[in-house]
């Protein structure tokens, strides 16, 4: 991408199969941003190293390098390259639409994703005995069902109208997590249709969880 | 506030006590709209009513009825009020300082709250017969240990900088559920010196669980 706000390496830390990670690629391959891929293997805690913490002080993925600056938390980092980055827009212009976009994105990300997050499930798993799956499913359902509602309304093409939005680049990790957690797409028709559609957009496959280069088969 | 573009009236839909809500009391007191204050009671399960559902799909407060829609999530509902009315701002100018402030925000409201809201919780200690406050404890300790590592470089007399913003919208409410959990903010230097700071302001008065019509005693 021609930037003049961009002389400097971008670097992304994250992981595959991370639901944030995924956001963030997702907006990077929409606005043209090259970028270093760097592995931070969840399942082997490299995300809680004194290292990683100093770039995401919660031990967290995705952790972006930018203009010679270190961001994290996905939603913080969608909102800076819109902003930084104007082409190619991941917002409506209308205040409203824009909303609406973030209401969607504020369901997958406050309130359905930290219910999923590999340290909670190990928790109610671990440490209560408790089934992980029934745990993950009931919190996934209410906030899915919550985004269908919006998005049976305000669809286009894409979650909201016709135009590629944060909301889509947060649905399409979450549509994968549903599957991981069994949960078919079929209760929630306006969400599939909008996935289908995305899933045809080269950006959306460059971003794919199964693209990257530290996928591996399961 | 005069405003050319809030000529309907404003009611927000909330509870004394809701995190989220008081966000976003903070928010309308900064920037002196006046609205109409209905509870929704938690307590009553009034929140998860098919007629609250349709204001807000989650079936959470709070729910802001402005400009002629109704806005839904409190992340964007500050973006909306920011957006909307520009006066008095509660965002840097600074791409990366509003990144900083958004990673605050965002370690409140998905990694800490989401843990810590009564549905949650009452799973916990009700079907999984576990202990609610060591559960809470445990994640609001992760959160709160992040947003002091990163205000302990980022704030001046408030969380960022010197002016008040979304982040110090969250972190009072926030530091409110920390006493509710009895985890003390000796552990916080800079967060402790940033709330009390924000005690002295007015809107934040105005804005406080104990000053709204339908707080009670505890």
């Amino acid at each position: 991408m021609e930037s003049t706000s961009a002389p400097s390496k971008v670097i992304l830390y994250n992981y595959w199969r991370s639901s944030a990670s995924w956001r963030v690629r997702i907006a990077l391959a929409w606005k043209g941003i090259d970028y270093e891929y760097v592995c931070v293997h969840l399942l082997k805690d490299e995300q809680n190293s004194e290292e990683h913490k100093r770039l995401n002080p919660m031990g967290r993925v995705p952790a972006l390098v930018i203009d010679g600056h270190t961001l994290a938390e996905s939603v913080a980092i969608l909102e800076y390259l819109e902003e930084t980055r104007k082409e190619r827009p991941l917002l409506p212009a209308d205040p409203v639409k824009r909303a609406t976009v973030r209401q969607l994105v504020e369901i997958v990300n406050s309130a359905i994703q930290p219910m999923q997050n590999i340290a909670v499930l190990d928790k109610i798993s671990g440490e209560f005995k408790q089934d992980r799956k029934a745990w993950a499913q009931l919190w996934i359902r209410k906030g899915m069902a919550a985004f269908e509602q919006i998005v049976s309304t305000s669809a286009g093409k894409y979650s909201v109208g016709d135009e590629v939005t944060f909301a889509d680049a947060c649905i399409i990790p979450q549509v994968y997590a549903c599957s991981r957690f069994e949960i078919s797409l079929d209760e929630y028709p306006t969400i599939k249709r909008v996935v289908e559609n995305l899933g045809e957009l080269e950006e959306f496959k460059k971003a794919h969880a199964n693209s990257q280069p530290d996928a591996e088969q399961v």
